[in-house]
């Protein structure tokens, strides 16, 4: 179904195109709505939101604060330097504040309906014009595509993404004169830059090039300009890249020859809408893709851009916000910072869209009203409408799997979620060059705080004293590395080796994922090839029991391999140690735990080994109770660990982790539960039920076909988890008997 | 003046009693109010309160809780166990919540008129008269002074406080009889057991004693007792106490012979209201001296109790609430456990009582407001009917200067604020056995966060798991030593050898603390003898000037010295370095700083030399951006460390800090700034005034009369703060010429 609707779009695309798509600079014919501006804001929009100026609060507020903004601009006056400083040097910075303050000003001048707006842009523009016309590349050589206003071409390519929309907005306004000076000195000899002169930088699948694809065809919709159109939706025609060339990340630059906008959608997209590397690269790619398509469909509504690849556009949007916190912060998975959210502005342009171009959710509106400001535009006016209306409701995210790859068949992520508790469960593929080595692994937050952390990068972005704000060093040496996350190594070494190349042609599947019992939510998922000659499958449940105080986790690793080997499992836990089952002791000097991949990062803070069957380990954070019970063997270690060893910058968090290592193993099996329990006041100075809830955890069978799990709570009520994993199928009818008592359910597990 | 006031009163006092105190039983006749209740509420009280009922809110929804509270005990049932636990344990917990549902019964009974709560108080009554009259001495074994229904006495005297405010409540409903019963098997037995039964506990000025007087003197004023009634205000008469013994925290039981309510008044609390353990004790010291002092104010309004000591019950609870940050937290000092707040039950009962027997500060009501909740009495109704009316008005802290001891004359505690910084200094004496040995420490605040941190105790109050929820062995080794504090330690020992002994007996003086202009505010005090031979002075400012953003910190230690010695600053910060202007190390292992006061708990993770006359050290915490500025020497060194060596029990948190050592010193001077700066958002991802204001600080003079500090910002203007040694008065007009240029003014700083 997937590959035949693309089939049909890409079909219907090129006959669209194919009648004008040898003639330079021939007009269209087929807009709706044949003025300007046509892109974002529309004729009709300009007309409706004047008619609404005034009674509609979160836009009118939003207006108000662009306008304060602009006017002071305005009335600072107009500066475009000869371009010379990388990021954070003032060409850059005025530059870029340039783009914004163009696209602000173009809509307010259609707004407001006051020409000095239009006067600013045509001013700015002229002055861009003469400067551009004969500016060479710019100085700073440290990029793999330059720009001219800027050290890189992705800022060349923002640039015309915001000026574009600026350009639409006053084209009535300006002589066809003054139109012809502007494009044939300033816009097309740019586009052509970042384009045709950057096939490194335009032709390839790579957020870079979306940027790049949406600026050529933004400004190629506005001059209705067929070849820069045509270019931006399927790339340079005729260009061939060297099919071994790599960028400086280590990612290959184009290793199937793919280019274009349309290029661009279907390979890091998913059909579940997932962004391959993750939500933090999403929302920083959201834009150019959104503002693009949207332009698309008012300018081209007959293309239907938002349904192209089954609406993966809109669906990636409601991906995204599943893929944040109860606070809306985004899980920090592969490459993401922490604290990014939903309320950052590329969001509020996705939820504005999604809800003008979309199915009308009114959970959206419950975001633009947290958000609390809307774009200038059509979209803006429409939730802003709704809001006043009153027909907010609370976005309520359920558990989602959401499935990775072009096709949906490189693994995904699977957020399952009952009352506070979220386990966000990470089997996706390796996420282009901004992916980790941490398969199968997982994190787990309360009520938007982290209870076990991904560590996220290594990175402070844009704050210059930490590497110039870009990517550390310790983000390749800690944070890419597996036992950064909480997941398994085998042999300290990281998956896929710690290498792209392997990394990047292998991925976990989905063994099943069941949510139809809210009190039993489960996802499981194997992966093979992250070690030679071993295979991995982890089980991972949300359960809610009556013994309990608040759903646990229940979390089952079967590992398998040809070989004998070492195996840690780690979870990096916050806040204080409370309480072992074990004794342990505590080193006089602190050493570190490994020497490469990321294992030289670790101290090692405290040793134990096992003295029952179930190792506890409690530990105490931000007034909550936490509990790991882990299924442990005699021979086993205890190590409580602490990161920033070999950090000669103190670029890394001191964040603890416990971990179990297991030795000289081949097959095995680790089986835990993690519970968050009561909780303590510094005020009433009380703690309730600050124990763990579980009495014992024991695999009492697992073998290929099932593994069962027994657990007993201190009240001596006894649970049996079973999961299947060979027949995972929701019909299959299983029957089992152990120690003389028959089980018989249907799907791939049993809880009771 | 405070002692002639006082004078007066023991006069006043001594003239009440006197006549009546031979004579056992006998009933005074001072009562303005004859009936019961007579103690916290009153026979007027429950008039007003019934006549407002329900047009309260605040009220009205205290009085739902307490009686939906109130009414599932009486639902349970009664149960008074034969004691046998520790506290945790069943009895202990049983008995415990009796005496607060007992007290809150009595006040249901008298507000609602409802005959239920009278019988379920006289009943449960009955049981315990039953149970004590043959009750030995409870079973476990640990307390120096054992209770009958608690392990420890001091219980049985919380106990009896609340359970006499129920009887009171009550009185007028029992018979004769009955009352002859209880007042015989019980209360009266139960007052002797708490007093001269255990003197070890009640004879001494206390945070125990107090608790026992007010229990003695609360049953005492129910009964109309005088025995009972001057033992509370004057404690055994007769006993002479062993002046040398000592309890298990070190601290004298009665080096000087004082006990009894007044004495406990007299010693503890400063003029100012300054409580000498500090506000966290405080907070739990104050429920016995506000309860009692309401109940003699109403039962004996004549005695003016709130106005003993210049009124300074009522002055300590302003102090308290002054020793609170910005989110209503005490700061943590000595023996303090953070997060504790006005939030905390104690601190409802002072607001309201404060509130109604002071002068009625509109600023009480809206930290009453906060607490949400009201006592269920004559105060609670004042204070709810002011809510009510709309009289609130916010409480403004503002910077204050609190003696210590209990003449004012053993140095204090200063809170400096501007904007949303806070500066607490302490320059207080030892602060009983809870004292910790940090002179002229500081913390920093900014909006409630810790920027500078005080450490606390090392302690998780009624957390099992960790050592019973009592005082670690850590509190002792670490969190008490000096170099667990920002202030200097010498030759890697604590001030006073860390000796309760010497530090009792010692206290630094205040030199001057200058609030007058807001913009620069600053506190000065010395101390001689922490170390032999070493005299300290520490000059603190917070400065608002207009190069910089936020005021900021000047801080100037003064150390001369007989001997050389090594002198260690640390600054106990909070988040992730920076950046520095001077190179450093990290090792690939961790060892100790040192062996022993302290030293041997902190890990060294970086060590460098400063290359310029100014270290400059920037670190990242929270979203905001903080820079110390120090002058140092070439030879110094700079260590960055981390807490957590020799914690077998993992009991520490894993904080670090920043600590400048000189070696080889006589007389020094350690000068800095620090400033909070900037902000960064991770949602926009902007860095905002990320660097330090100042280019440089420099001392230009420093001798016996006057330090002279330049500070150069980065914009190039050039500041002078000098600070008098010597004379500091307000009046004097110095004259000063440096460099040629004359400087003249008054008072004990110069700032410009």
């Amino acid at each position: 179904m997937v590959k035949i609707t693309k089939i049909f779009f890409l079909l219907l695309f090129t006959l669209v195109f194919t009648s004008c798509n040898d003639s330079e600079n021939t007009k269209s014919t087929d807009h709706t709505d044949s003025g300007h501006p046509r892109l974002i804001l529309t004729k009709q929009g300009v007309k409706d939101i004047r008619a609404q100026l005034g009674t509609i609060p979160v836009f009118d507020n939003s207006l108000k604060k662009v306008k304060e903004e602009v006017d002071a601009e305005i009335e600072a006056g107009i500066d475009t330097p000869i371009p010379k400083d990388y990021s954070g040097g003032y060409t850059h910075s005025r530059h870029k504040k340039n783009w914004f303050v163009l696209q602000k000003a173009g809509l307010l001048y259609q707004i407001l309906d006051d020409e000095k707006y239009a006067i600013y842009i045509k001013d700015m523009l002229k002055q861009y014009e003469k400067m551009y016309k004969t500016l060479p590349l710019h100085p700073k050589t440290r990029s793999y595509a330059r720009g001219k206003l800027f050290w890189q071409a992705l800022n060349d390519a923002n640039w015309l993404v915001y000026v574009s929309q600026a350009y639409d907005c006053i084209y009535d306004y300006l002589t066809e004169a003054e139109r012809n000076q502007l494009e044939t000195n300033l816009f097309r000899p740019f586009a052509d830059h970042i384009s045709v002169d950057s096939p490194q930088f335009y032709q390839r699948v790579h957020n870079h090039s979306t940027w790049g694809n949406a600026a050529v065809g933004m400004i190629g919709l506005v001059m209705d300009d067929e070849v820069l159109i045509q270019r931006a939706l399927y790339g340079i025609k005729g260009k061939e890249m060297d099919k071994t060339a790599k960028d400086d990340d280590g990612g290959f630059i184009n290793k199937d020859g793919k280019a274009g906008f349309l290029a661009n959608i279907e390979e890091p997209f998913s059909p579940d809408g997932y962004y391959n590397e993750g939500p933090y690269y999403q929302r920083y790619a959201m834009y150019p893709f959104l503002i693009f398509a949207t332009g698309l469909q008012n300018a081209k509504p007959d293309l239907k851009i938002f349904e192209y690849k089954e609406g993966v556009l809109l669906k990636s949007i409601n991906a995204l916000l599943n893929l944040s916190d109860a606070d809306g912060d985004f899980f920090p998975l592969n490459d993401g910072q922490k604290g990014m959210s939903y309320y950052t502005e590329a969001l509020v342009t996705a939820v504005d869209i999604s809800y003008k171009y979309g199915d009308k959710d009114p959970g959206l509106l419950s975001i633009a009203k947290k958000q609390n400001r809307v774009l200038l535009d059509d979209s803006g006016l429409a939730i802003a409408l709704d809001i006043k209306k009153g027909k907010a409701k609370p976005f309520v995210k359920k558990s989602i799997n959401l499935s990775d790859g072009p096709e949906g068949k490189q693994g995904g992520v699977a957020i399952l979620r009952n009352e506070a508790i979220e386990l966000v469960f990470k089997y996706a593929s390796q996420g282009s060059s901004h992916g980790h080595y941490d398969k199968l692994s997982y994190s787990l937050y309360e009520n938007g705080e982290e209870v076990i952390q991904d560590y996220g990068l290594a990175r402070f972005v844009n704050i210059e004293q930490k590497g110039g704000g870009n990517y550390l060093k310790e983000n390749k040496t800690w944070a890419k590395q597996t036992i950064a996350h909480n997941t398994v190594t085998q042999n300290e070494t990281s998956h896929y080796k710690g290498k792209y190349e392997i990394g990047s042609q292998n991925h976990p599947d989905l063994s099943y994922f069941s949510i139809d019992n809210t009190d039993v939510q489960v996802v499981s998922s194997k992966v093979a090839n992250t070690y030679d000659g071993t295979d991995m499958h982890r089980t991972m449940a949300i359960i809610k029991d009556q013994d309990f105080e608040k759903p646990f986790v229940l979390d089952i690793i079967n590992i398998t391999s040809e070989t004998t080997n070492r195996y840690d499992l780690p979870i990096y836990y916050f806040g204080q140690v409370l309480s072992t089952n074990f004794e342990y002791s505590t080193p006089k000097e602190l050493k570190t735990l490994g020497k490469k991949h990321g294992y030289q990062h670790l101290f090692v803070e405290g040793f134990g080994r096992p003295q029952k069957e179930n190792s506890k380990f409690s530990w105490f954070h931000n007034n909550k109770f936490y509990t790991l019970t882990t299924e442990t063997l005699s021979e086993d270690q205890l190590l409580f660990t602490r990161i920033g060893a070999h950090d000669p910058n103190f670029n890394l968090r001191r964040d603890p982790s416990f971990i179990v290592r297991r030795d000289n193993t081949t097959n095995t099996t680790f089986v835990s539960a993690i519970e968050s329990h009561g909780s303590y006041s510094p005020v009433t100075e009380s703690a309730v039920n600050s124990k763990s809830t579980i009495h014992e955890i024991k695999t009492i069978l697992n073998n290929d076909v099932y593994t069962v799990i027994s657990i007993t709570t201190v009240k001596g009520n006894n649970k049996i988890f079973i999961t299947a994993n060979t027949d995972t199928s929701n019909e299959t009818i299983h029957t089992l008997k152990i120690s003389n008592k028959n089980y018989e359910w249907s799907g791939p597990y049993y809880y009771k």
